[in-house]
């Protein structure tokens, strides 16, 4: 399994992901499901994965030999809307499963990957993007304006209560990794490091990238201080009317 | 969907339930999916159910039937140990889905139903049991001391943060409500009248049963409440290194 996810704030956009792969429970390894393109000044893009792993990586090997080939008829670089970056790597999804499909649905397999594309062109907003298994894809919305990939249910209710346009980017950094931190400790299939990439609109580039393993000082610092916060929160919920007050 | 949820502590179990059904998205209804079934001083069972409707209605129905007929082999009152009130009740389960199977199949829809079951037999220990749509079934465990049946992941990680055996009836009751709280939160096809059973160890009878409406002033009272404490923990987390203090 695998949990990625990326917020669109007015600021910017933060881009999260864990690290864990695995084929049955017996094969676990440990995988980067972020890939960062960028043409300094004139586009910048984040792309997630989720899914099959021999799909995920033959749709950023493709997206790589477009962007080295000068002549290829499309790449990341020769897109007009951000959107159209979402329609390539779409396709490309969609390309890569028709090849594999078949034998690997004989085999009870499925060769589905899923992916969020964050970024801006120059001159346009920065985006967010789920890219569906067929290729299809949706934006955020200025209501929801996140968006997840892979076990996305036990990190989203905190989401929901925190983010809005006007989140900082810090703070929606904050909520990602309180969002992972409470997927990875109810689905040992996403886990360690968590990575996370802090864009700042306009800047066209990485403003930071941070790689969180379980022990980093901050990840534990947050998660410890969250545990504490929630249990604070807990106890001090009111009471029934039959029982007692507080002391 | 449903989300039914049962907690064993020390002191008892919590029993909680929502109350929407749907048939597609287009037929949403209410109904209880919380039944109680007790023999004052002898023994005392909660079912919850989810999945199809017709399921969980015909095997209620037949532990009705069991219990009202002195000749039957088997009822929830001939049971030696909760766990043959588990594997009853599961045969049920399966007996009910057999004769629908086939012909819901060709329909594109399934007969599955859980249950949890929830309860004591007089002399021995409470407890609550998983009981899945095969007929099979597990009992919660002194580390987990919970089972949920239904749309499970929203509602999980305050669960796993909070309930321990040590915890309080009224506690475990309160984490079931913020547990609910998550999950009709996220998912639409979970919705009110919550349903919040209190079973006090060795009672053998029901201590108190409540029935929440959306806007019964309890409910939005601890909605509200950790809703607050949620957004104080989440603004309270550490800051990253290059941010600047809080004032």
């Amino acid at each position: 399994m695998t949990y990625c996810l990326a917020i669109k704030v007015n600021d910017g956009l933060i881009l999260a992901s864990d690290s864990r792969t695995n084929a049955g429970v017996d094969y676990v390894s440990t995988y980067s499901k972020m890939h960062v393109f960028d043409k300094p000044g004139e586009s910048f893009f984040v792309l997630l994965t989720a899914g099959n792993l021999a799909t995920t990586q033959a749709v950023v090997n493709s997206v790589k030999r477009d962007l080295d080939d000068l002549h290829a008829e499309q790449s990341l670089n020769t897109m007009e809307y951000a959107f159209d970056a979402a329609h390539y790597i779409g396709a490309i999804n969609h390309r890569v499963q028709q090849e594999y499909n078949e034998a690997l649905k004989i085999a009870g397999a499925s060769a589905e990957a899923s992916f969020i594309l964050g970024g801006q062109i120059a001159g346009q907003s920065h985006e967010i993007y789920l890219i569906y298994p067929q290729g299809n894809y949706i934006a955020a919305s200025p209501e929801t304006s996140y968006l997840q990939i892979g076990e996305s249910k036990y990190g989203k209710p905190i989401l929901d209560r925190v983010i809005t346009l006007e989140t900082s980017l810090e703070d929606a950094a904050r909520c990602a990794l309180v969002s992972l931190d409470s997927t990875m400790r109810s689905n040992i299939s996403v886990g360690p490091p968590v990575e996370l990439a802090f864009y700042r609109k306009d800047q066209l580039a990485l403003e930071r990238h941070l790689t969180l393993e379980s022990n980093a000082p901050l990840f534990r610092r947050i998660q410890h201080r969250w545990n504490e916060g929630l249990r604070r929160s807990f106890n001090s919920l009111p009471r029934f009317e039959w029982e007692p007050k507080r002391d």
